[in-house]
C-alpha cells in the first residue's frame, strides 16, 4: 500500500499491446509510444477524488469529513486542461460537499459523487457528453477504479496507486496521489495533444 | 520511534516458534509459514486505533481533539474483511467520538474506548463474541499493545510500530499506521484464508 | 512535480550569466559568487504564499479554505529579515484572510492578493516603495511565478519547485515549500549582505 | 532547515568536554558515557513546543492558530517521566490555549507560555523549583533554545533541528519533533537513571 515506485523519469507507460518477439526496449518505447498515442486523444479527464486529488487522508471531526486537503499544484493542472479547451470531470464512491466547493473553484462543472458503482457512473457520463471511451482519460488509486480503467482509452495511475492499478494503467505519475498527480496528467495530456495533433477528433 | 525499517516484501513474518538447528533461510521460510496458518485462523479484527488507523498525530484545538486522520486506504481494508465476514473491533486507551463516526462508517459495531487495561477488554470482547483468542487478530503500534498481541492467535504491527512490538509481532506491514498498514492486514489475512481453507473454524 | 532535488550543501546557486571557455568547476564557483552578490543587494523580500510559505496543501472545508499551514522556522527567518530592516512582502494569484492574519503576526504590512498578473503586481509594489527590481528578491514555486523571477534581481526557488521554476532561479533552497524554504532564505540573504556590505545600496 | 541526520542508532552524543589526544572513537565513546552521566541526574525536563512537541507545523485559520498537531507516542514518553517521578514542563515563546489542554492531558502542571526570553523563564523555573541546572534537561530545535542549552545540565536536540541547536546539544533524537523525538528522550533518560543510579541527587 506504500509503494513508492519511483523511477527516474518523471512518469513511465505501464501497459503493452503488442508483446511479439520484441526486446525488452523495443517493448518498453513501444509501450511508451502507445501511451503517447492515448493521451493524445483525450478530450474529457475524469478524475477519483480520494486518493488522486488527495493523498487519501480523511480528515474526521465528531460531525463527519470536515476537510479535505487539496495540493494547489493540481488545481494549476486542472486549469492548464480547462484553458486547452479539455472537460475534466471528478467521479467518487463517496460524497462530500467539499469536492463541490473545490470543483467549483477550478471551473469543474460535472461532479458524480456516491457512486459505488464508478462503470455505470461512466457510462453515464460518456453517454451525456457525447465523448467516446477512447478520448477519455481516467486517473485512480485503488482497486474500485479498475473496471472504469479497463474501459477508457487513456488509463492513468498516481505514484502510490495500489500495484493492480499501477499494472493496468497506461501511464503511472511519478507523483502521489494530493502531491501533484493530476498535474503531472494534464502536462502529459497536453504535451502528447501537441505532438500527435493528428489524433484529435480521431 | 521512526524506524521505517522497509523490507522489499510488502511484509514480512516476525516471529519464530522452532528455534533448532535450522538455517537462516529455513526459518524465516518457517515463520512466514506460522504467521500464514495463524492469520488463517482469524475471525475477529481488533484494531487500535492511534497509531494503527491514524498516523498517531492528534490534532488538538483549545477545546480538545478536534480532528482524527483516517486513511482511506484503510477504510477499504475493513469493508474487504467485513464482506468477507470476519468481525471487526477497535480498542484504544483514549476515547473520541470521532471513534465512533468512523467506526459507523466502516461498519464497525464494537468500539472500546478509553480502556487503560486493554487486556482486560479484548478478555471481555473474546468472552462476549464467543470468539478463542486463536482465532482473534491484533494490530498494534505501542507498548501498551504487548499485553493484547500477547494472548492473540495473530499478532500484527503496523511498519513504524515501537521495535519492541515489531519484536513481539507474528506479522508486520510494509506500510505505517494511518497509511496503508490496515488495509495490507486485511489482504494478508484473507489471502490467508483462502490459502489454507482447513484452518477455518479450528 | 516532486523532484526532491537534494544536494548535500544547504542551497545551490541555479543560473550563470558568463558562458566563456571556463570549466564546469570555474562556471559552479561563478554562479554562486554572481548568486551571492545579487543577494547582498536585497533590501526587499517578495514571497509568493501557496507552494513557498506553505508547502502547496490546501485545507478545504465545504466553506471554503478553513486552514493555511505555516512553518514556525520561516516565521524566525521573516522575523531575521524584519529585524535587519529589510522589508518582507507577499505575493499570491489566491486571495484568504489566513494570510492576512499571518502576516500581521510577522510584522508584514505589505499583502498582495488575487493577483493574477503577478509582474503587473510587482511593478505597483516596486513603484510604490521606491525599491529597484535589483534590489528584491522573488521565491516562488511554480509557473506563474516565472515572469516576477525574471524582473528582479535575486531569484530564489523552494526546494520543490516545478523543474521550470529552478531552472529559473539564482539560488534554490535545499528546504521544501512550507518547510524551511524562506528561512533559509532569510539566512543566505543576509549572511552575503554581510559578506559583501559594498552591494548595499548599489 | 531540513537536514535529515540519521544515524544508525536510536541517539548520538553530540558534544565533548575533553579535547584531548583521544583517537576519535574514544571521543566517541567519551561523549556517549558523559551524555549518560548527565541524563542520569536529570529530576526536570524542560521541553520547547513548537518544533520539539510538534513538528513545527502552524495550522492558521483566519482567526488564528486553529490547531496544534502532537504525537501519541511523545504523550506516552511524558507520562513514563511523570510515573518515574520526573517533573515535566513547557517553555514556549508563542502563546496558545491549544498548548495548556495538551499540557492537562499529560498531567503537566508547568507551562511557561509567550516567553521571548526562554532562559530568563528558566531561572525563574528553576529558582520556583528548587531544581538546579545540572538536574535540568531540555530540549529545543531552534535558536531562542541556544541559551537554555547552554545553561542546562543536559542539552537534547529533536532529529530536524537547526544545525547550530545539533551542535549544542549533548544528545540528539533521531526521530523529529512532533514524531517521537521526546518520546525518545524519556526512554534515553529513563535508562540513563536507571544504569547509573549513583548520580540521582547529585
Amino acid at each position: 500500500m506504500k509503494p513508492r515506485r519511483k523511477s527516474s523519469a518523471a512518469s513511465a507507460p505501464a501497459r503493452s499491446v503488442g508483446r511479439g518477439p520484441a526486446s525488452a526496449l523495443t517493448r518498453s518505447v513501444g509501450r511508451a509510444a502507445e501511451a503517447g498515442l492515448r493521451a493524445a486523444r483525450v478530450r474529457l479527464v475524469v478524475l477519483d477524488v480520494d486518493g488522486v486529488l488527495t493523498d487519501g487522508r480523511l480528515y474526521m471531526s465528531a460531525g463527519g469529513e470536515a476537510l479535505k486537503v487539496f495540493d494547489v499544484r493540481d488545481g494549476h493542472g486542472v486549469r492548464l486542461l480547462r484553458e486547452a479547451g479539455l472537460g475534466v470531470a471528478l467521479l467518487s464512491s463517496r460524497a462530500s460537499a467539499i469536492v463541490e466547493r473545490r470543483a467549483s473553484e477550478l471551473d469543474i462543472d460535472t461532479v458524480l459523487q456516491g457512486e459505488r458503482d464508478k462503470l455505470a457512473a461512466l457510462e453515464r457520463l460518456l453517454a451525456a457528453s457525447g465523448v467516446a471511451a477512447a478520448e477519455c482519460a481516467y486517473m485512480g488509486d485503488d482497486w474500485p477504479d479498475l473496471p472504469v480503467m479497463a474501459r477508457v482509452g487513456f488509463a492513468a495511475a498516481v505514484g502510490d496507486a495500489a500495484l493492480e492499478v499501477r499494472r493496468a494503467a497506461h501511464w503511472i505519475a511519478q507523483a502521489d496521489g494530493g502531491r501533484g498527480a493530476v498535474r503531472a496528467l494534464a502536462e502529459y495530456v497536453l504535451r502528447c495533444r501537441q505532438r500527435h495533433p493528428g489524433q484529435l477528433g480521431v
